[in-house]
């Protein structure tokens, strides 16, 4: 969580926007996203007032939603986006959605119509003509911790409320706000006192550490299985302390790896169940005489498929707001105090020093032969040579996905993808919401041509506003992850094929940015070379790559669910 | 509505998918929209298999929603989208949205988890991680006429019910289908029966006809309000007959104008209460002796913002469903012979001939003066003296619609875009929508530059497909109608300077498409020259206009509501 900022306005009332957008900037999302409506209008006039509050166009409303998102993970606080109403915030319900997914922090903001059009049910356009103002209201209800309707009176208590479900369930929520609510004066005392993260239940937390020390005192060895939301919550730093104890092993779930370095003796690289890299860290988990798996999400991707083998009853679980050792939930224990716990506990008993075994094979510089082909082995291992410490991996779902997880990530580098909701073309504004919100590491973004194309616009943002991430396209002519899957050549599988370096250019940006295409080792290397010079720009580069070739973790995936989709499929007439 | 075409399988059994496909090829949606994704794989794979069925694969999910939009607009039937679970199909609802707000036909079809996944709670990827597949179904819900999760015990009921209901009530309807289910063996014989569209009660129809040739005897004119359900239903030739009867007025509400020749002698031109272009023409509206609203909807941008002065209660009122005179309501007496009864009851009595009086000034040819910085007046006039007979005008929200509205259409020629629900971006997937579903039609799309960029992806597509649209980007540097209405200068206006005309080249496409800039009156005139001349490509001409000009009719109802939103401001603090 970011600092709270201090800013709290002197005068006795404020707006109900420029409350909004003082808490906002107070919880650090002092830069939001959005596109302006002519039911926002009012709104968004009052929150650009605000000291500290910056206004980040996006071209669309799902991007805005993307690049909200992304700058939430980076800023490990809150993220927000401001629409209009109907057809702006249904545009963005499937970037809530994903924060949903992925336990994103993210406030929703949209502009209504005002309080007396209606009441009056009027049929006003961008609405159904039905006189229901609350339609898309209880749309978003389905992919929010909360939803809420302000009205003038209740205003700032409900505006507080909404923050303070967002920052504990690390959990989008949606405020709708009416035009005449938007300009109506409330008290500012209470921006006086910032909002608090809540905090674990003592006597629970009590309770629970002396159960966790009883039950890591009678083992030799522990394994620490690392989940997505530890990222989420900023708690890496404590997961490198307790990984500096003896008799501790470290695994991290995909897109989780960033939490530990991963030459400490501790690591063992990446869990995907049957797709571990490393037999011996496979075993180091599943066998482990005491799991523990902290901020960890069980779904298909996070788990190879459910091919995990350890037996989550036993382990000990800590959750976001709950923990559980054996048979007994402990409410209101914070994953943050859980994990310190965790860390006093196991400096007060000693256990022998682990044989560190997770260690993937040290990455070789790849060969680079002139002329030759690219292929995505080739590919990421280049790109293991030249990626910096410092640097914000951006990777979407398909291939680039499955390629940046068997990346060693360099120091001081964050991994930035949805393991979980896993929507093609999330990245590029979230490419936007990373660089907006950690301009001082340098975003390196993979992403298909297929993703690309779904939000393609967001580039001309990201490079408007003199950003300079590294863009890797690979262009592989299709949905290549879904080729894996089932049925390579259908037609369904095709997209058109773009020249993707002149993108930038017909976006008005050819000065902001320097372009090349790769389709050889040695054009690689050139582009890679260019890249790396290249610091007060950003830089596209085109990866020609084969339509049938895949990164090697998603070979092996794809093996196993188009097997488990032909076994399926055997009932078919 | 599209004849049905004839294709039914010989086979005994299909499966869901190919039932599904089956029926839409019979309704005229032989072609559909949409994006794979490894939850609709396998419907994808059945529904490919069936005769005339064609994929148009789009570059994200909104477009599809879009582009079916537009295609059944075009066909007067059915269109169609498919997409994945969660990420998929919420990125659609918008455009979804849209189409209940507009009275369109569309089938959201959505691949599902399969039944046992579902059952079982998995905590799959594109899901919430919380065990319910059912959250986004329920958000469908409030956007559609009915929504169907199928099964395959009952699955060739609920489809033919979901698509009965999308035809009765001109509304989208959803259907979820899980992979399982998409394959699933199920009896061919009802694709023998075609879906026959509801009819009207006949009972309450000779009631309605009675009461209404009673109603229309007594009066010696009879002024009918032509509304877009009109269009929608395809009874623009009813309207036509109807206006050849002495005595009847026929006055369009806006985008429904193509509905009669404005130079036919009964026509009005387009009734907008307050700001209808000819008072007599308004006069003959509101000061109707005898009313009949056909297929009207009384929105805020379809009635001048509520200043329509007639008195609604008095008037006769022809819906899609139902028919009402004075206090009595006819359920189940459809708009095709409503209508039809008017035209009867017409002919069995008889009126003086009107006098003419809703003719627009003639247009002229605009002066063309060498150097002269465009305007919007006569960028307009140009174009009024350029359309050619047989063309498709889309306009999107903002000022191109306005000033569309302002065009007299030449002859077989429609207008689309979304009075209602007025979602900037929504013609360029709606063109593609459009040349598919009219392909000997010319579509002229003028769309501005913040709308293009919201969906502009979808040019790729509409090029690549070898589609000939005219596309006009009116390049007036920011959204003008919210700088028209409030804060013209505030930062939220603004967006990012493109080179339109390198678009086409950065989506592979150059050798497809002819391309021009025109800042003056005679850069105008050549490109329109070079349009008219093109004929097998497809032409862009960005349009660089001032970014606070605005057409004659977005200048008068944006001074209506700046006018109305400063009163409403007056309570600001």
């Amino acid at each position: 969580m970011t600092d709270q900022h201090t800013t709290a306005p002197t005068a006795p009332t404020v707006t109900v926007g420029q409350y909004l957008a003082t808490r906002l900037v107070q919880l650090g999302a002092d830069h939001v996203f959005g596109l302006p409506g002519d039911f926002n209008l009012s709104l968004l006039d009052q929150m650009v007032t605000v000291d500290g509050f910056t206004w980040v166009g996006t071209a669309n409303e799902l991007n805005a939603a993307y690049a909200a998102d992304g700058y939430a993970r980076l800023t490990r606080g809150i993220g927000a986006l401001v629409t209009t109403f109907g057809v702006g915030e249904l545009s963005a319900i499937n970037g809530v959605a994903g924060s949903y997914s992925e336990d994103v922090p993210v406030v929703k903001i949209t502009g209504m119509p005002s309080t007396s059009a209606k009441a009056a049910g009027l049929h006003l356009h961008h609405t159904l003509i039905d006189g229901d103002y609350e339609h898309f209201y209880r749309a978003y209800r389905e992919v929010t911790a909360s939803a809420t309707l302000l009205r003038a009176a209740s205003a700032t208590r409900d505006i507080d409320a909404a923050l303070m479900t967002a920052l504990r369930e690390s959990k989008p929520v949606y405020l709708g706000i009416s035009a005449d609510v938007a300009i109506a004066p409330v008290h500012a005392a209470n921006l006086r006192t910032p909002l608090v993260p809540a905090r674990s239940d003592l006597g629970e937390l009590e309770r629970f550490t002396e159960a966790l020390a009883e039950a890591v005192a009678a083992q030799s060895r522990v394994t620490l299985l690392v989940g997505p939301q530890v990222h989420r919550t900023g708690l890496e730093p404590l997961i490198r302390s307790i990984a500096d104890h003896d008799g501790v092993y470290v695994a991290a779930q995909n897109m989780s790896k960033a939490v530990l370095d991963e030459s400490h003796p501790a690591s063992l690289g990446t869990y995907m169940g049957a797709f571990t890299r490393i037999d011996e860290a496979r075993e180091a988990v599943d066998d482990a005489p005491l799991l523990v798996l902290a901020g960890t999400v069980m779904s298909d991707f996070l788990t190879g498929f459910f091919t995990q083998r350890f037996d989550e009853d036993a382990a000990i679980e800590l959750g976001l707001t709950t923990a559980r050792i054996a048979d007994t939930t402990y409410y209101g224990v914070r994953l943050t105090d859980s994990l310190a716990a965790l860390h006093r506990v196991l400096g007060d008993s000693h256990r022998p020093a682990v044989e560190p075994v997770g260690h993937p094979p040290v990455p070789e510089a790849p060969e680079v032969v002139p002329g030759r082909a690219l292929t995505q082995a080739h590919f990421w291992a280049a790109v293991q040579e030249w990626l910096q410490p410092g640097t914000t991996v951006v990777a979407d779902a398909g291939t680039s996905f499955y390629g940046a997880l068997d990346l060693v990530l360099p120091d001081d580098s964050a991994l930035l993808g949805q393991p979980v909701w896993s929507a093609i073309g999330y990245t590029i504004p979230a490419t936007l919401g990373a660089c907006v919100a950690q301009p001082d590491h340098r975003a390196v973004l993979f992403v298909g041509d297929g993703a690309a194309q779904l939000t393609v616009q967001e580039l001309a943002t990201i490079l408007h506003r003199g950003l300079t991430p590294v863009v890797f396209v690979l262009n592989n002519d299709g949905y290549t992850v879904e080729r894996k899957i089932q049925s390579p050549e259908a037609v369904y599988q095709d997209i058109t094929p773009w020249n993707w370096t002149l993108v930038p250019a017909a976006f008005g940006a050819a000065d902001r940015i320097v372009t090349a295409t790769a389709r050889t080792d040695d054009e690689l290397a050139a582009a890679l070379a260019t890249a790396q010079e290249t610091t007060g720009k950003a830089v596209l580069i085109e990866v020609v790559l084969p339509a049938l070739d895949s990164p090697r973790l998603l070979t092996e995936l794809t093996q196993a669910i188009s097997a488990a989709a032909a076994k399926a499929a055997s009932v078919k007439p």
